[in-house]
């Protein structure tokens, strides 16, 4: 079916990113995934390409297109190579935005130019060891003392947080009893404050060339200008923000699942089982089928959330919804491709292997489906 | 999310569709239900009401207007009222088409003004009973006689034939050894036409509102004047309708799919199990969420098809995924539905044990779900 | 694999279950269903087979094998015929078992000469319009007076309810407001009663040869003679007959699933499509062998529960776990093979049409999915 | 349920091995994750204990008692401990069998007094880069010459190959053109064998401890007393072998998906979200409770087979419903497991990830889901 969300400028922006991953990616990627990290002199390169300043306005070195179908291509392009660049996408996805949205003139000055240009790498800390997805419930406190506050707390799954020069760290300024979702500010603590600590890198089952690290603060002072946005205001920044977060992972996980797809048809028209190619046995022509009918519907579905993104229109339900739905397709599709491999799906010399490990966490992070049901249920009146 | 493939002629039509139904077929429903079938004077009634005509020309009493669109609007306000009007429907959508398109002038006079006003009932017959989907193996014979075709055969699962004035019949006109596929013609058999008989109404699991009978032609001799199209071409024709016939499933899936998910939404709030309402636990609302995001997936890829549809850009391929997903997508959400009913679930007064049986045949008729999968692989390239 | 759990008794009750079956009831299985129950003479008949009296004691009439393998055995071998006996089956394995437990002598005497001979039907009246599986819910009064209990009260979803000449009705005789479960009796009412009513007849989606009545109860006079065992006591009894009321819809759930496979098998070699038996295609292969992998398990599962219940070993969270995961197969199982017959299984002349709607009340009654769900989880200590 | 399938001298045996794995295995087994493999001296303690000897005939230093549900209780009491032996599992229930069966006496005084001391260990080479299950499209050659064959052929996916003392090779000694099967031989290639190199070790998603090798024989002169069994008689053996090995996969699925159940119910009872135990959600309490039914399910399908297994009256097919079934249950009950983890079921320090990476071969090893589904078709008369 006709898509028809893209125009010519994302077309040859598209274009750009494909030529990208093909030359400088792919042929990288096993050292990257070895390392765990994608190394700094990408962010640089992807900064020099335009990439990391699509939404950067113009007169700080950013090409000034707040346009989420741009994120979107980032990620088709990078799946349709069998690779991710989840970094990038956390960085323009997730973290951009806080910083498009709150930061103050003197901040844009300050910090825009160098995220445009790939050498200021960010990261957010929100998730505390024993909060889970409950926003509410963190406990890192931000205490002011004259021009600084005086952070304090641990945070965990943080997402490059090994390489980041600046990290947004939700914290607490106030407390009241009567309210939880009062008085968590966001503070941007900087690469070399004192008492600001990186910790473990976690080992996760997939998602590699992403590091995911436990960062602790312990009297690190922080100055007031540092603070985004307003004193208190965080948990409404954060919850504004969850749609386009939500977005990001069904977009990832629909180029995911597609790439499957693709990948394995070509794999089961090679390959050969009992003496045929494993593409001629019905069972594969069906499984790959019903994958295909889910691919579309999810696409169909995305693509329509994408424009009322961008339109500003999308509620949180039908991100939850959107969400929900894409990463549960990806599980089934993914599984099903990776069957169809035999042992060579176990092997992760495979792509189709780390498609796999890779796929699990997009049904847990950024609110796991549990937390999607729940939202969509609410916009129900249940 | 928004839908937007609907303008305001759309919204106007909707209206009076809704309002019909609403006023003139709810109330009377379950006599129809017994009676197996709607009665004539409702298609006269849709034929005043301009329904009937939408896609017929205005110099033959219709609109001229068509739009798969508002085929869609039918089914769309029927299932919001927990009925179906799948007679019409077929009419409508499936058989329709054959005459705007492969009709001469001499038939069109003659028959699209009574079609347009609901006098002239119609129906199709394709499948034999041993066919099934296998259109290729149809073996009833038309043996040219001078003006005439002498028409053999038998047909079965005709919906709409008890009522029929017209019963398109593909039938054999010339046997190619080499090519099933070729020889198959399309013949118009009126009512009253001698050796033409209406044999057993089929007692089928659901769609009650709807006779599917066995119809028998024994030397029915069907004049030259009433060939529909040219001889030989009904292959191609009948393939050539298949991606509209099967949006029209797609449609009703969808449709119907929401309308359980109003209902049940309905039900749990009010009902109350174990001193609570239904609506207060959390599997209720779960379940409730995982249907709704399905619903809306399945939505939003009928609404692309559907604008492919009208713009004559819908591949087969692309007409079996929506159908595949859409009515596989109904299954699972009428049984999750029907199970927050508890045992009401499982009496017919409640519209979603209709809706339960009603559905078992979406993925079955205008192609299985096996032979969706078969086309769709072929499109893959397996 | 082996299964082991039956002896020579066993065997030799099944070659009469299975001969009657044949010979008496498929022939006439037709005219029950139009009919929406068994006649009376079939009970009779049963009686004296020795079928319905089993259970019951030599002193009155019956074989005094009280043993739960024979009641799963008249299931399986009317579910081999593509029947059911669920009138019998409720009889068995529902009511006569608290005759069995809590009728005194005088009781026994009066009563267990005609239940063994099938003169007395019987019906167990439960659920209230409102309170579902919440059996504390229950309003129904009984109030005494003198040497009567004067009745009052509605009950629905009775099996059976129409030809019952003794009804076994759950009501409150005392009010404690401090635990719902106390104050429940059970009062055995009689055809005739004064003020006793049998209602609508249910339509219900299948299960057609079995009425499901409604009931209602005005200022019927019950004799105190007709309590049955102590007053007051009625939560546990209905409690401590859950697991065997479970463990008969398990049993049917398996031997209709099992029915199904195996008339599906015989359909699709038969059955052509596109040129060869449907038993030809890999999907086809693949569907009934995954369906007989989940036939195996459930059969396996069912076995060990039925040594333990006949054992008096069965805990209550292991009938959950039985019911639960072999409703849920059957449901999975039927659904498979009907798509298999493509339109003829939406016809309910195929026998796997009835077999689909049949099933679809199993994981309803005798206790919800979600209610066995709950139980299991309690005994997990959640 | 009451198992009943073990006797004293099991459950004696059970205890030896918990105490082992408790003692022995627990705090190493993140040592040997990172290494990739089991250390020899845990072989020689597993022979030191009696474990590898169970069932090797005492003359040879064994106690035995060929009883597969000692190789069960292995795989039990591992699994309990959120570690596996595969290595051990795979040189007992997959590797011994072949030498209990077909070596001779002299190759039976060689080698079984190392093996029933764990200091022989052994491997089987049957997959080659690309055939996958297709044992019939084997390539590897043995060429008789003088008392030697001569080997050339490489494998693939080889368990344990990088220790390994004895690799038994299936190898083609003679073609028939019209017989694929025939000509097979099985030769015990020793360490040190000239030609016999070993290759990459395959990085695999999961099973980390336990090596998959690849293996290359090149010109290797093979004595003839190193031929197990008789010359051309290999498909014969490994297809009698097959059901134990599906069964031994089976079992490890059941044991492995109990763990995941055990270890998830005590992880949501202390982990709280949104202020309360996990275990306080109805979603989980559900979900658990449906993994607990189906994994009761498969451990009652289990048990049966073993028994049979044991009594020498298991079938193929139904060795292979117990595969399809089981291993299936346990990705369906792994997944979910995971998924009330949130985002620690992602990070590797939790066993739950490393039982959802090992989990995902059950489906493909020892034939994939689609050749059971093959073979239970054919036993359908499919």
């Amino acid at each position: 079916m006709r898509r028809g969300i893209y125009h010519d400028d994302h077309e040859a922006f598209r274009a750009l990113v494909r030529d990208f991953v093909i030359k400088e990616v792919v042929g990288e990627y096993p050292k990257w995934e070895k390392a765990g990290q994608m190394p700094r002199e990408v962010f640089a390169r992807l900064g020099e390409l335009g990439v990391l300043g699509m939404a950067i306005p113009e007169e700080y070195g950013g090409a000034g297109q707040e346009d989420f179908r741009y994120n979107v291509i980032v990620q088709e392009e990078s799946a349709r190579a069998l690779v991710t660049l989840s970094t990038v996408r956390t960085q323009l996805d997730v973290i951009l935005p806080y910083f498009l949205r709150y930061a103050n003139a003197e901040q844009r000055s300050r910090w825009f130019p160098g995220m445009a240009a790939g050498e200021l790498l960010t990261a957010i800390a929100m998730t505390e060891p024993g909060t889970g997805s409950d926003l509410a419930g963190m406990t890192s406190t931000a205490v002011r003392d004259g021009d600084h506050y005086v952070l304090n707390g641990a945070k965990t799954f943080i997402t490059g947080g090994l390489l980041a020069d600046l990290v947004i760290v939700v914290a607490r300024t106030s407390t009241d009893p009567d309210n939880r979702r009062a008085g968590l500010s966001l503070l941007v603590v900087e690469d070399g404050m004192e008492g600001f600590e990186r910790g473990r890198v976690l080992d996760k089952m997939g998602c590699k060339v992403q590091d995911t690290v436990e960062l602790s603060f312990t009297d690190v002072r922080v100055p007031v200008t540092n603070l985004l946005g307003d004193e208190g205001a965080a948990f409404g920044y954060l919850g504004s923000n969850l749609p386009q977060e939500r977005m990001t992972v069904a977009a990832g996980s629909v180029a995911q699942a597609r790439a499957a797809l693709t990948t394995t048809i070509e794999y089961v028209k090679e390959r050969k089982a009992f003496g045929k190619p494993v593409a001629g046995f019905q069972n594969t022509k069906f499984e790959l089928a019903s994958i295909s009918a889910e691919v579309e519907a999810a696409q169909a579905m995305l693509d329509l959330a994408v424009v009322d993104l961008v339109d500003g229109e999308l509620s949180g339900a039908d991100a939850a919804r959107v969400k929900l739905f894409c990463t549960e397709m990806q599980a089934r599709a993914v599984d099903r491709c990776l069957q169809l491999f035999g042992g060579y799906g176990y092997m992760m010399e495979y792509p189709i292997a780390r498609l796999y490990t890779d796929a699990r966490v997009a049904r847990i992070y950024a609110g796991t489906s549990e937390v999607m049901r729940t939202i969509i249920a609410k916009s129900l009146g249940l």
